[in-house]
């Protein structure tokens, strides 16, 4: 029996497949902290674990494009990708924090609406990442994101309007507001990582 | 007579042309939205045709890109021209959005202003989008644009310290600090359309 | 003796050089705005000042990749790297107009240990500015700055918990808060300024 070599390729796709499940394993934090009677120190410790092993792949990822002579694609775009990637789950973990921080008195139900479109935009972008490879079916997934991405920005307008409506104090209004940007900067985040793959298609093509 | 053909490279001029000119609409719907005894639900409607409209005509260029072999320039430049029109129609039909939702008690004249800068930013902006072709006399085009946006800056700073002053409710100030962010935001889009225009320009050259 | 020409390349590492030196007298500028007993007309003037060097330095820079046939790296890259400069220029800019405009009743203490992070980036960034040449001991410089980073995230972080305890009032919270805002928007200014040097480094290694 011979060795089997394991292309350099083959290890970027699987790492942007590994950064990208570090992202459903932060969204579903995500969703633990905003439930009921959340133990929310223990989840905050979680999320910072998680946050940690996702900088760890990106190092990874920076790693070996600085030391491979021929990459898969374009540096800049590993590069981007991977920043990318990294920026929603800063932003996600910024989340959690403000949670554990601002002590809201209570959260409004919509927030977690905002967080299954994050689960559900995290799943999608775990699941296209072996698909770079192949460069196939990449469309219904920047659809199907712009698509979650748009009700998201609906979502958020419509708790905006209602943290506005006078039934909150000032400073519970400020806290859930900031809350709900960075839901929203989440969501956001995701669709930039859909149009950086886009981009990397666009040129590749 | 012979049959002329429209060749692939007009097309784009005209694409960009025609997503430049969907901004002069939507600048002039949000200087009716913010005027006295509007009707704002049928300015709203009106402006989410505009956002839908402007949204085909990114599809469009997309579309066009990836289906041409020779460009007029860089695919990534032109894709990121296309989101950079795109992202200022985002931001302009937000506010109105907000216009609506809120339910601001009443809106300060300086936010006129705003939109007046608004509508001549867009109107320069169409004005440039031919004259990609020829890259010639884009200088004024940018220094004009830069000009708006620092007026917009300085106007940005004196609304916000003016929501500060005490004159108003919280409440009311956290509505007309998102609606003037918005505005600003909208200014911001615009210049970041000239930045793209500057590198295409630059990279061109 | 001879004359000695002064390479074109040389003039760009002098002119980021410089420019970043004006980051370090900006950073100085904040400083002394947010000390105690401050006088703080004439400080937003210096601060004025020095932002319009700042822009002259960019324009000149812009002006010599126009005119230059071999530029040191790419045109593009270029001139990202002189608007990330420039940006952060802009935003400390932005913290000392709103020290002066918003007259917050009092600055808690934190923010200084946000101004001194700025400092500690400016001096980086001017000191790593010339080494782009060579492309030498870029490593440190990116890792100190992402430290830099993560510590004012976290200084953040507790600033905005504290403005939400129900210590102070509404509208002195909204100024804070903004305050706060603008100096972690510099601080990831500079973060920004970083990635462009790593990517320049990734793409001419």
């Amino acid at each position: 029996m011979g060795l089997r070599f394991r292309p350099v390729e083959t290890t970027f796709y699987d790492q942007f497949t590994q950064a990208a499940q570090h992202l459903v394993v932060g969204a579903g934090l995500l969703a633990e902290m905003l439930a009921e009677g959340a133990d929310e120190e223990a989840i905050a410790q979680r999320m910072r674990d998680a946050e940690h092993q996702a900088d760890e792949t990106t190092h990874a990822i920076v790693k070996l494009v600085n030391s491979t002579f021929v990459t898969p694609f374009d540096r800049e775009d590993i590069y981007s990708l991977a920043s990318g990637l990294d920026d929603v789950m800063d932003m996600m973990d910024e989340v959690v924090d403000m949670v554990l921080l601002y002590e809201p008195k209570m959260l409004p139900a919509a927030l977690l609406d905002q967080v299954e479109l994050l689960q559900r935009c995290a799943e999608l972008t775990a699941a296209v990442m072996p698909r770079l490879r192949s460069m196939q079916s990449l469309g219904e997934y920047w659809i199907e994101i712009n698509r979650l991405e748009n009700a998201g920005d609906r979502n958020h307008r419509r708790i905006i309007a209602n943290l506005f409506s006078g039934e909150f104090k000032a400073m519970e209004v400020l806290k859930l507001k900031d809350i709900a940007e960075a839901l929203e900067g989440s969501i956001d985040a995701f669709e930039k990582v859909a149009n950086i793959v886009e981009q990397i298609a666009v040129k590749e093509s």
